[in-house]
């Protein structure tokens, strides 16, 4: 097949953990057949229709997905200005495919926010594209935290939220029992003027300690970034932006070019940092500004 | 008419509080004749001539204005050297029509400042445009604290005081008995080195807490800023240079595009910020500088 | 005679204080001369020969110049890295008048300053232009604080020292009875990463309060930074390089607009900050920042 | 011959401190030919050959160098982005000259670290000139403190540790004997966000106070960057990349002048600054941002 699917294969030859999305182009089962012995978590987005998530978990434990990334910070699509700049579509030959054939054609409602609340407005055909080509209905605004209960009686895998800034909200996911925490800001385009996540990693973890794993992506662009952010309590970091200037450059070549360079920096980083392990690696590494 | 009164009828149809100046080159009828139904406040600058005050306050509350906003900061006219630079003029075929046929012609005296306090000098004659087309006499630069007494007993309107940037200052508004007082520094036209208003806010907002409204103006230019504006405590956020672009752009349309955007982005924040409802909206959402 | 003395006749027609300075082209007599009834004071640098200096405090006094100001931040000349560049030398048609006629020749020895501390080294002659066209010895390094008592013995006239930054310093000036302080780092020329006149001002107004007169120069620009000096505790500010924006631009009508300027602008931004008198101007005006 | 060895002859006729690097393409013996008097050190970098480096002390001691400066951050090479970018190879002509004839050829291992720790590899050989020419092998990342025990048992010369940024690194260096620190990040070419060193210096001194003598390299530009390192307690600054654009510009005519301009302008700053003596400069010279 000339369909590659190289971020996951790419994952799995560099031993790193790939996460895929709910609104990939290539669905779970082409990314499990493309890397059978990957370290690979699921990110759920929760679907307004919610059967069609439940079916998407119950797949993603069948397949050996080793963790479901519940995604909080997506209620709707960000304002991305530079792709409605761009006029961005997704081209016309790629199509999300975890939901081929499982959605729903028909007249149905969508939410908005109002300053009142929430209201229902007509929704838009299935085929529209006007949000970066997902189908109508792909995020659905009233996730709460109780959802997370939801998931819990879905399966067995453990929870991981994606997209938690604030001490208060980490504190919320560790009551409703979640087994990890990304802090994330969807890489900077959900909203404007949010923490750096290096910033939100701090306060987090001091409220988390050492109760749960916290992980932390956004802005990790050299080793010496990854070396930062364990230094800062991350178990572990991901990376967004620099696996696709690595596939824009040489495709998948060029991602593993990028992934080896991350790491050997990092291991350089950590060498001439003084650590010699990475259990060695410790808030001591950081030094704040005097201001 | 050829003559569209843009402005008012725009944030009439969007549900925006619309403030009228004094110095228009519309005059307060042809503005509630374009939307009677609209929300809109009165902004006065006070004429030397007190008299001619005196009938605008009375027309405006008799034309159904909801308030009274009365400027604060502009005894002078700032020194505005982008105007100078670019020779800026009203274009001949404006004026300023409030006025109309109630300026007294004749030779006056005219306030100016001196180290050692207050002179009177001749003053231009009434077709001099030096200071951006306004007739002379235009500001009273002796307007104090006492005359909201005055203006309190020529009207039942609430009166609002625009232009306070200290807690001082809004603890005497407060005292002289304001319903409300909108911080501001003119757009920066006034004078340099005044504070950002979003700072203002926040030491206004400490002193007046909730016993009279406090709303802001100036450099609010997205959804994440009136989202800030009112989490630091604004009951309204109040623009002028988006309007300005909107109608350079595409007049009326162009507009009402850029209230239309400022509202979207705004739902949108609120929701990404975790709100549901305006009244979710607080303090907590700000995160101030670890510096 | 062609030879205009711009500064001290503009400054005269302003109401403004004008520095002669020790090295000035034109002598102490002409400049009164040009401005009889001028308001000035005689900037004195100690020249090796104390002689010389003590003839020129002579001349200063019986001439009316009102004040000694005693420059102490240059034992030596700075290194101006920009004259450097330009090669700037005193053009051939000016010299410094002065000491015209008075200068010895001959050999002589010149203080360097050493790691160990001062050496003498023989002097290049009087001819030597190296120093921006200024004779040799003009500068005299050894110039301590007793020098202050020496100069109270030879003139009636109060004593300002010029080139203070420090508390410390103000202290010390205070103590050995000067009658004022002019904050200045010469314009940045000196010595790199001195502190803003604006900064020191602050700390030594701390100390001085009002037991002298405390001046600033150093980065007035526009008439709201003599408003924020003056609110901060200046009596006076002085200013440079906008008089030679002026010449530059238009002769003495250039100087006299930029004087002008300056006034206006004062004097507007005063009103906008709501200061009727100079004496309402106080360090409540200035909000330092949060930071 | 035609081969100059500038830097130490420059830095005897300057009297001024030279320290000879063990990847120097000049051999200790034609530096010290080129230089018999100079005041010189000798910068050790540990091979993983212990003999090599052990000969290298010997030589260094009986050659006349007063001290052994052991470089302690540079367990393997920095990512040094510009020489990738740039492609930096030593010219062919250029060869290390210390180790001419000793180094061992034949397949060895090489040290690598790894998340686990230290692992081995196996060798490039003697030939591959990726680290900027410099002989395989020649770092030894298994340097540790007790290190400076075995150096002491080599040598009677006094050993200076370089390349020390923290408080508790000063500490274990005193801790384990050191005569003397050089606090440096290598010219921040190591390792990306290290601190600047003038600050490091600040911390270091704290703890250090008088017990042994601190240096400084790193930023030093101008000689008021001298005054401010001697002044925050660094008993002598180094510079690196100054020397290469004096050499740049004018071969050893160039570096002398370098060297020149900046005791001239250390000595003036120093003058200007109020200090008679270097032993009058002290910490009361800095004034630390308010912020």
């Amino acid at each position: 097949s000339c369909r590659h699917v190289t971020n996951i294969s790419s994952a799995e030859a560099m031993n790193t953990c790939y996460i895929a999305s709910t609104y990939s182009t290539y669905s779970m089962e082409e990314i499990v057949a493309a890397a059978p012995g990957g370290f690979r978590w699921f990110q759920l987005y929760i679907h307004q229709n919610r059967r069609l998530s439940e079916q998407l978990v119950q797949r993603a434990e069948a397949l050996g997905f080793q963790a479901l990334v519940l995604t909080v910070d997506v209620p709707y699509g960000g304002k991305r200005r530079v792709d409605i700049h761009n006029n961005f579509q997704l081209p016309p030959h790629m199509e999300v495919e975890n939901f081929r054939g499982s959605i729903e054609v028909g007249a149905v409602e969508r939410c908005m926010v109002t300053p009142e609340g929430w209201a229902r407005a007509p929704c838009p055909s299935k085929n529209d594209r006007s949000e970066y080509g997902l189908p109508a209905h792909s995020f659905d605004p009233s996730v709460c935290w109780d959802d997370i209960y939801w998931l819990r009686s879905l399966t067995h895998l453990p929870i991981i939220v994606k997209g938690i800034l604030t001490q208060e909200d980490a504190d919320l996911a560790m009551k409703h029992g979640v087994q990890g925490i990304i802090v994330s800001n969807h890489g900077g385009r959900q909203l404007d003027s949010t923490p750096a996540t290096i910033n939100a990693l701090i306060e987090i973890k001091e409220t988390v300690q050492d109760r749960i794993e916290v992980y932390v992506d956004g802005g990790i662009r050299t080793g010496s970034d990854v070396l930062k952010a364990l230094a800062l309590g991350a178990k572990y970091v991901f990376i967004g932006r620099p696996t696709l200037w690595g596939l824009a450059y040489k495709g998948e070549e060029g991602l593993r070019e990028v992934l080896q360079i991350l790491k050997d920096e990092f291991h350089l980083s950590m060498a001439l940092a003084g650590c010699k392990k990475v259990s060695e690696i410790g808030r001591h590494l950081v030094q704040f500004s005097r201001l």
